[in-house]
């Protein structure tokens, strides 16, 4: 525990995912954490869970983390501000500004309130799902403003890094165009496109694959949450909108085109659109699909009973490191397909000492 | 090999990634394959790889498999017919009316011919990247015209099978409009998504997570190939797109009426889209992300060398075969996390031995 940053005590109102795994993970850390929550229910499933323990009437938190639903965070935040006139205050709801404005408005001392948003969350919500690694390795955005100062606000990052995050400064606004890119705006496109799948056929849902699952994954996230983030954050995921709207409508013009035998340059109107795809996805950091810090290596292994606990025995006896590993099975296949990320300078070395005993490395 | 079902010699043409893959399987099999490509140097790739042998004169191929791009797929199995006139063809394009019709026009012998596609494929393409069990499991539609009898086309079902595929018979109709919906679709709405990282700066991309890598990863496919396959597929595609157009609008109209605060309905129409997106997701066969014939289990590991050897070996102990392994593992975490899919009657048994063990499960 001897390198953790924070020194406050902390006290988090709201234990759902991500109030529970911030607790989680300051409690490994040694922190006192007391855990707060509007049904006492859930309140008590997150400290069985170990985020933390209940509040007594002689807390005195040094940093408050307010992780209650966006469009309660302004009310919440101010209570707490105004509860524990010493405490710095902040809240990880999605959107920045609506709900600093909503503070300026209730007169709230934005001198102690500083809005942040880790970039991290899993499809499924409530105390259950948190985990303490959570922000491992994740962008964890801390949306300044001019009342408060770096100071001030120190703690905060000290937080994010014990929680293995990683602080990104930006201001509210630069934060609220950011997430209606990266995530409001892939929402609400996933979720246009699943729509559609509400009239198909059965015959034509059953040969769905992998691709139909992705594009449609966040589909299926919570229709009022989501209300509330969009609802928050309406200008800037409008105009994007927009924009796609206005390239779509070029695609099924070009289509209609085709179908119409009317050509003429349809045919480079969606390939455009098609190139235009991939490079926007170049430009998302890291390799897709797989962790680019990490060299991948792919081994064939027989469908026996323990050739995977042996393969990654050996691999422990090169002395290599496993990052991460993917194990791809198909029922009945003879064999199976393992990816294994390591460091970089460590591939060659791997793949040569297995090579040497005998497994079968992809080419 | 005894349970191998089909009995003809089998001609591919074309050695992509399709070609490659049912070359190796059908090797695998005992099948005799030859490998045809109008690129020699993918031909002999894809022999090295095993997926054959290399043409010869007196080759008297029972069954053709034409694996050649959609806007050649006809010609080319015109082409086959009238060099081998008693064998049977088949092709794998994604699309099926338009090359039946070009056939039709080129006076071919539809009473040899019929076309298939293998819901199955990677991003990545060429014979290097084939696999002997890409098919194990995947619909494999069989798109049906009159002018050929279900006796002539039993040895197209029986590779199908030997395969692992799982065939599924449609009209070429029901097939067109049902990838327009599960795969053309969502390609398009994709790409159009991802395209608008272009004009995103750096620091909005580096707040990017699962939910945007997900929802783009098919935008990376090639645009010269995904042309070719809407442009035989326009309509269908079109119809589908200009429904999505329609509830786009209403989002967008919704978005902007909250921020001009003429809300009256606005809220409903949001939640409506998401909720329909829900919906939609919902009626995708099979569990999401997971695979739905296992129950999953996650362990939690220190991050030490060995440890996930060590966990492999005692399930082997305990007489638990894995079906699938994910290891999620943050750099700097103090834990790994492994989730391991078992079959259903194996969940109790692996959790209880595990346990007794002394390793840790997630609640």
């Amino acid at each position: 525990m001897s390198d953790r940053r924070l020194g406050e005590n902390v006290r988090i109102v709201g234990s759902g995912l991500l109030g529970a795994s911030i607790g989680l993970g300051l409690t490994a850390r040694g922190v006192d954490v007391v855990v707060d929550d509007i049904s006492p229910s859930n309140r008590r499933l997150a400290i069985d869970y170990g985020a933390g323990r209940a509040p007594r009437d002689d807390d005195a938190p040094g940093l408050i983390v307010v992780c209650v639903p966006p469009d309660v965070t302004a009310s919440v935040v101010a209570a707490e501000l105004a509860a524990y006139p010493d405490a710095l205050v902040t809240d990880v709801a999605s959107v920045k500004q609506q709900p600093l404005e909503e503070l300026e408005r209730l007169g709230a001392d934005l001198s102690r309130y500083l809005g942040t948003h880790p970039m991290a969350g899993r499809e499924v919500g409530g105390p259950a799902a948190a985990r303490v690694d959570l922000f491992l390795g994740r962008p964890w955005v801390l949306a300044g403003h001019p009342a408060i100062s770096y100071r001030r606000a120190a703690a905060i990052e000290d937080m994010i890094l014990d929680l293995g995050a990683v602080p990104v400064e930006m201001t509210v606004d630069e934060h609220d165009r950011s997430v209606a890119l990266i995530s409001h705006v892939p929402q609400v496109v996933s979720s246009l496109l699943a729509a559609r799948l509400v009239g198909g056929d059965g015959g034509a849902l059953g040969l769905a694959g992998q691709g139909v699952r992705d594009v449609t994954r966040v589909a299926s996230s919570d229709p009022q949450l989501w209300l509330q983030i969009l609802a928050a954050n309406a200008a800037p995921v409008a105009t994007i909108l927009a924009a796609l709207r206005a390239d779509l409508d070029g695609v099924i013009d070009a289509l209609e085109r085709l179908d119409s035998d009317a050509e003429e340059g349809a045919r480079r109107a969606i390939v455009d659109a098609l190139a235009a795809g991939n490079a926007g996805v170049a430009r998302l950091p890291g390799k897709h699909g797989v962790d680019a810090r990490y060299s991948q290596l792919v081994i064939l292994i027989d469908d026996s009973p323990g050739e995977l606990a042996r393969l990654l025995t050996e691999v422990g006896e090169l002395g290599v490191n496993l990052e991460d590993l993917r194990l791809e099975h198909s029922p009945g296949a003879p064999i199976g397909i393992v990816e294994v990320s390591v460091l970089p300078e460590a591939l060659a070395r791997l793949e040569a000492g297995l090579t040497e005993r005998g497994w079968r490395i992809a080419g």
